[in-house]
């Protein structure tokens, strides 16, 4: 090979590789979402990475029209790489819905892939696991959407979040009882940028685009500007959308999800009323889901969702309903390393074998299928090295423990169990189960 | 909606999409083979799905080639879809051994893209499985590949399944002895034909492309064609081999492989000898892996790997041996869906909540919640329907219990488990944990 023309070793702008100590907590993660998933009967889906392109440009907005990987494939028809699992679920409900039969819950988590801008710390291949029941209008299912947020948060670790609630029944109720319900999206497209421009500016902008009276963007405005206690959001809430049916429908759902919630056991402290979120013009129509990290609002919401009422609108006449949410992994996970919740591991085995006498490589392999047997991971150095290397390597690692014997302990039937994190060593004997038992201890204790 | 021309729902050929039925026993093999992976230290790691073409078309013969997904991505780079997970191992152990270093052991779950002819059963999307130990050059490596596999089967539920071994050295150590070392290509191309065309007309092959004399080519068919106890093999390969330092090393390597595997735990009758398998021309250079499920040998190979000097030759000057196999996860379920190792169930939770009276709402979300606490998933209808149309829904879903309650048992404190399999129902008190128990022992209880 010292003849051969080298090829640069890299990886496409947007794209990354995952190392160990990144990869670790990212299955943890994903393991504890599917944990979560499953436990409210989730099943898992898969659908191709390429779909035609026809599926995928059906209803995607011009933007991700613009950001999507498309080719011809070997037969020359255009396929493209999804980018979202909104699009291929819709296709999956409509091609399949019959074999399933409604209500159907899924969970599905895969990559997605968008040829962005990577000027914003954006990435081109990111993964999406979003779980969605489709097939029904109830209000349990909103419920449930909102009982599975709490549980994953609090499953990985979190205690200090909020899950904020709106529905798009309030909003499309008041416009209906102001008169200017044809004219919601431009209403809508105004309101958006509340944040950036201010209300002067969003009610300037309903007059000229909407033919907004200033009465009429004001109640907007009010609306979308409530703050306060669950309890004062709603009475206000209940007060601008009065005599709209639509309105009140979406108060009376909010309360109900609250009081819900509350009886299924979710901190009323981790559910707040926020009028102002919108998430996208016309996709969602009733509940809308976002959640916040309090020690870390800055990164956004790390959890979204809301319901929608017609999800394969595109490629099948049945009226498919459904709710459903997004957890955002890579966001998350960046903010798991920002609190300092991801600890640094890079082998997902906890014990070390030290290779120490090379002629008793079968007693350091029986010893590592032994703890294996007895549910104990644990990786043993291939090559008969120098200690101090070996327990280097180890430290590297990031392993709980080294097991050390030579030709002495082994005769004696014992082993030394090394502490990795103090240091220390104990002779444990090999007959029984105590080898395990002082392992299991270590294993279980905190940090000294 | 309505008037919107739709767009028919379907997946491209070659490309599945993955039901729930499917999915589920897919994740519980990916499952396993990551917890019998990581319980010998190997880490995950992950690398894009597009990579630069470059990178993809350095190592891959002309036929991965041809089967390539490539294009042109927004930025005009030419990049293409990964067609296997050792191309994109050899970049990024290029790229990252100086941060990992080594020994390092990692695996690689992820799915990998071919557009090849579909006629045969073969799909253009599928997952590989792998796992290598990088950087040592030691037997230990070999043999622990040994034990993953043996321990990978044995975790899926199999017992009937032999793992045949064979090494490089032997073939290469002969050649070396009969002074065909040179024209080893030639020869390895003609013996690859054996099972084909038969030991004559490759012995024809090999005298027309190699210039092997009659003897040359008897010898090296007899080492091709060795049967029998793995004894009786391995000495019939000393005899041939004599003489050869590396024939005798790889019978020697054979031979201590077989020891340090028994004494490990391997049972014997899973180990054999086969002299014949070779496994490409020249990419392995030492110990050879493949694994054959005796009950249904035809669909092949399920695992499959071996030993190789030099991962990364075209991406850096360091020499970087390994060893490592790659599970077939598509074959294996294909293979434990024909032996009936698959239970045919679409929800992964167990229990089944009938929502039956709509006041009560807040009861079943409390109910379904406190089980979920306690580690037993399960998943409330979503709507007040009909009780007969609920449990026909749990029924095609393939729940084991489903926890009944109207009026009256909630009122008692009560709740009727019915075993969906026999269809007996038993009332059970709310208070303390008889529920949590009596459903655990359901659970658990083998089909009736």
């Amino acid at each position: 090979m010292s003849d051969v023309k080298r090829i640069e070793p890299r990886t496409l702008k947007g794209f990354r590789d995952y190392l160990p100590e990144a990869m670790i907590p990212r299955e943890r993660l994903i393991e504890t979402a599917r944990r979560v998933y499953r436990s409210y009967g989730f099943s898992p889906i898969d659908t191709p990475a390429l779909e035609y392109l026809e599926i995928l440009t059906g209803k995607g907005s011009d933007e991700t029209d613009k950001q999507l990987y498309k080719f011809q494939d070997h037969g020359d028809r255009w396929v493209g790489l999804r980018f979202d699992l909104t699009v291929p679920l819709a296709r999956f409900a409509a091609q399949h819905i019959g074999t399933l039969g409604t209500p159907w819950k899924r969970y599905h988590i895969a990559s997605v892939w968008r040829g962005e801008n990577t000027q914003a710390g954006r990435f081109r291949e990111f993964m999406q696991c979003d779980f969605d029941t489709i097939g029904t209008l109830s209000p349990a299912a909103d419920i449930e959407t909102v009982l599975v947020i709490n549980d994953l948060f609090a499953a990985l670790g979190f205690d200090n979040f909020t899950i904020r609630l709106n529905n798009r029944l309030l909003l499309n109720g008041l416009l209906e009882k102001l008169g200017l319900a044809e004219r919601s999206v431009p209403v809508l497209r105004a309101l958006d940028k509340l944040g950036k421009i201010g209300p002067e500016k969003v009610a300037e902008e309903m007059a000229a685009t909407a033919d907004a009276t200033a009465a009429q963007s004001a109640d907007v405005l009010k609306l979308a500007g409530l703050e306060g206690s669950n309890d004062a959001v709603l009475s206000e809430v209940s007060k601008l959308v009065a005599g709209s049916p639509r309105g009140e429908e979406g108060a009376q759902k909010l309360r109900d999800l609250l009081a819900a919630a509350a009886a299924a056991g979710v901190p009323e402290r981790r559910l707040k009323l926020d009028v102002s979120i919108a998430r996208g013009l016309d996709y969602y129509t009733g509940v809308i889901y976002e959640t916040f990290l309090n020690d870390l609002p800055k990164i956004g919401s790390v959890c979204s969702g809301g319901r929608y009422d017609n999800l394969a609108g595109l490629y099948t006449k049945q009226e498919l309903p459904g709710v459903g949410a997004s957890l955002g992994l890579d966001r998350l996970l960046e903010a798991m390393t920002q609190l300092n919740l991801i600890e640094k591991v890079s082998t997902p085995a906890p014990v070390f074998v030290v290779y120490f006498v090379e002629s008793r490589l079968h007693d350091y392999l029986k010893l590592a299928a032994r703890l294996r047997a007895a549910g104990i991971g644990c990786e043993m150095y291939p090559e008969a090295k120098k200690i101090g290397k070996q327990l280097q390597y180890a430290d590297k690692r990031g392993f709980r423990a080294a097991l050390v014997a030579g030709d002495d302990e082994l005769a004696a039937g014992t082993v030394q169990v090394k502490d990795l994190k103090t240091g220390a060593s104990t002779p444990v004997t090999l007959v029984g189960d105590a080898l395990e038992q002082t392992l299991r201890t270590l294993l279980a204790s905190v940090e000294p």
